[in-house]
């Protein structure tokens, strides 16, 4: 399959997140941005993704595309599948770049546009190719949020739209297609509406920024991450419904719950507060510091929703699923994932349990090669472990790369032992993981026999695998002298 | 030490779940709902906290105090430490219901109410005691959410606002000393802002219910849920810092972003609009279900938040941290808990590696028993695993209860053999697990001798268990046949 090449044109924090995004897909990722800073900038973002973003899935990415950077727009644009335009918020800039970009790109290009606040229709004024423009608006960091706010006009051509989606998809992100354009589309008018409020709050002297933060972190801004507004409120109304709770909640739109019906001035006074506020709360902290506190709160916190697949979680178990698994050599390749930040312990590294982990992640894999995957166990079917040993051999850290090969030791009616070997980086024996697996009727919880189609299959590895040497570890107990 | 009392006046979803967060950590409940329903309500909020709250915490709350429900008021309220009020939002019922509770309730008890929008001055007007009065207001589900906005009005006494703060940090939440009174506090002005935004949006059928709440969940409010607004816009500031982005973002509060200067009337074709909508996005799950999901969501999230301790994570942790550990019988009890939701796979029981977890914390208790703490792997000390052996005997299902004892097998030197027997419901081994720690220098990485106090306290432990009869399964390779 040919790589595709996405064009970021601008490459601040935006930028760099969609150049990161895109490059750890797969892409090659050209930017253009007149900042002598730009590369320097983007190289930080990219520094981040990496340790993050891998870490959200229990497989693993695509190789990296190759990034560039060019000091002709025309060069960075050249053959390109998608542009992406993260340039400060000034519409007569946009038009300006829009017209240098569509002398360039290809016409079927996607141009998309990072805007919080243009209508579509604003930035494809006086463009020569008006229908391939729309709003591709994403949230910071966007190497780890999958938000997507995907806005076209009238004009903008269905076939671009379509294209974006399907994009936007095949790289882990959540498209939002917003029907009808709006200043600001949907979510930074939501954003706003607390902003506005927040500052009244401070202007008052009610409260602190750290209070305000904490008054949503504590809160209800743990129910927004999973479900939102509404299907929050939805339980609020209970088994009465939703109407009940809009009847019971609705006079309270006329009591003096906020400033809402004023703005107030960001005068000098009011930015002195909030900055010398913010530094109390937050100042110990550096922003790479608070960054990485952030990204490994965001991954320890989407991996979380990956069980529920509700919102983010979702997101993740669709683009895994579509996510390659590395060819198999001698031995069946069964795990090849990043270590997520949160598999590490007090001890700076890789935590016992998820050296196990991964290794049931292995017998997991396997049995998917014997036939014994989802539908088998949707039926009734499953395999248990009945036993494990593990020999930690060296430290592995969190951001680095592990693999798993799966050797069958044995296989005797509802019987399978198996031998996992676990590689660090350069190849290095970080583990060895035995198991006996018991097949089980889930039903009776008692163990018996597998059908047919699995026992052949597993029959077959264990004809291959049993004929090689016995590995080393194979059979040892604990504290055993070698 | 005596155990406390809580006096719960109206036991609806809200009442309900401040009777679980109390009850579940350790207070006796006393409930007065004139509704022949509260008996049901509150046992099905009940229902949904046992299975959660507990599954926070890697120890085991205290034993449950004991739930009573009273005809009379006066019964109800008698000898109370604390009296939540949580009766529907009208000001005339809220004070004749205090005549009430004042009459004979003990003049120094804390008299909470849950009101999200009135005053703590407008609660105390008439009362003939106002200084035990102020507002305590939480968030649902309260069982699981932190946050509680404390606002005392000038005349509550400051004795009863600081043993309110006490009493809520014991009971596991985050109290938010709001210092100055104002109508809805806090939090729901935030809220208020967002839901007569997104009311408009769906009005002007710019987005649904359920595209509103994937632009929350998909993107900002898993920023908020961690950090909140203010700490989130400081990273967007970048090394500028939080001055840069208010003059930068500043201009847009006067950009047409919001319909913020007027309220939108709940007509009866809106209501029937989002009603209809919110049916759509959720209809399939019940009330019941989405309570579940939202539930085991929010366990997974904040599980993930005691890493860093951000948020609720922290408070978390702080709680746990206070928590008693069981009494030591013939062997040191390592470990005591739940089995949470998250710790659950396809099989339906607590999976493999979940079981090395909580082994792993066993040997980490063990490891504060012989004087290893926090302190000393700071100072550069720790314990390595080498290599681990596991028999699963037994299923766990989660929201069980599960302790471990720990017996040492040998220790000589740099090594620490440990023997982990996992205990279920009613007593039965359900995983034993051998293991054997290495010492380790934190600097060098490499095998050390422990220091002589941590030598002599694991030789006390190793003297009086090398003695006991060798166990079962001790010494065991995978597959070995008994």
């Amino acid at each position: 399959m040919k790589i595709k090449k996405v064009s970021i044109i601008g490459g601040g924090v935006i930028g760099g997140g969609w150049a990161a995004r895109f490059l750890l897909n797969g892409w090659n990722v050209s930017v253009y941005d007149p900042d002598p800073e730009a590369q320097r900038k983007i190289s930080e973002v990219l520094e981040n993704a990496r340790r993050s973003l891998p870490s959200l899935y229990d497989k693993t990415l695509p190789p990296e595309g190759t990034l560039t950077f060019h000091e002709s727009l025309a060069d960075a644009v050249s053959g390109a599948t998608w542009i992406q335009e993260s340039v400060p918020e000034r519409l007569d800039l946009k038009h300006s770049i829009y017209a240098q970009i569509q002398e360039h790109a290809p016409g079927k290009a996607i141009l998309g546009s990072s805007t919080s606040g243009f209508k579509p229709s604003q930035l494809q004024k006086e463009a020569i190719r008006p229908e391939q423009i729309l709003v591709t608006h994403p949230f910071n960091p966007v190497y780890l949020l999958p938000l997507v706010e995907l806005v076209p006009s009238a004009i903008t051509s269905s076939a671009v739209v379509e294209q974006a989606l399907n994009i936007l998809n095949s790289i882990g992100m959540k498209p939002l297609h917003v029907r009808k354009e709006i200043d600001a589309h949907i979510a930074d008018r939501l954003m706003e509406a607390v902003w506005r409020e927040s500052l009244w709050l401070i202007k008052d002297e009610i409260a602190t920024t750290e209070e305000i933060d904490d008054a949503i972190r504590y809160g209800f801004g743990l129910r927004w991450a999973q479900m939102g507004l509404f299907e929050t409120y939805r339980i609020a109304g209970g088994e009465a419904g939703m109407k009940h709770f809009l009847h019971q909640f609705g006079p309270c739109l006329h009591w003096p719950w906020t400033k809402l019906i004023d703005v107030p001035e960001l005068t000098e006074t009011l930015i002195n507060t909030i900055s010398a506020q913010s530094d109390r709360q937050s100042g110990q902290l550096s922003i790479r510091e608070l960054e990485r506190l952030r990204d490994d709160n965001l991954v320890g916190m989407m991996r979380a929703l990956k069980k529920s697949g509700s919102g983010a979680g979702g997101s993740i178990n669709t683009h895994e699923t579509n996510l390659a698994m590395p060819e198999t050599e001698e031995l069946p390749v069964t795990v090849s994932r990043q270590v997520p930040q949160s598999w590490a312990d007090y001890n700076g590294h890789m935590n016992e349990a998820n050296y196990l982990q991964a290794s049931s992640q292995a017998t997991d894999r396997f049995m998917e090669l014997i036939g014994a995957d989802a539908a088998y166990i949707a039926a009734g079917n499953s395999y248990f472990t009945a036993e494990t040993h593990i020999r930690h051999l060296a430290e592995v850290k969190a951001g680095e790369h592990i693999s798993i090969t799966t050797q069958v030791l044995s296989s005797e009616g509802k019987k399978m032992q198996l031998f996992h070997r676990m590689f660090g980086p350069n190849g290095v024996l970080v583990a060895t993981c035995e198991t006996l697996q018991l097949h089980m009727d889930l039903k009776t919880r008692n163990t018996s026999l597998p059908s047919r189609k699995v026992a052949i299959k597993l029959n077959a590895y264990a004809k291959a695998h049993t004929v090689m040497p016995s590995p080393q570890g194979a059979g040892r107990y604990v504290g055993q002298i070698t």
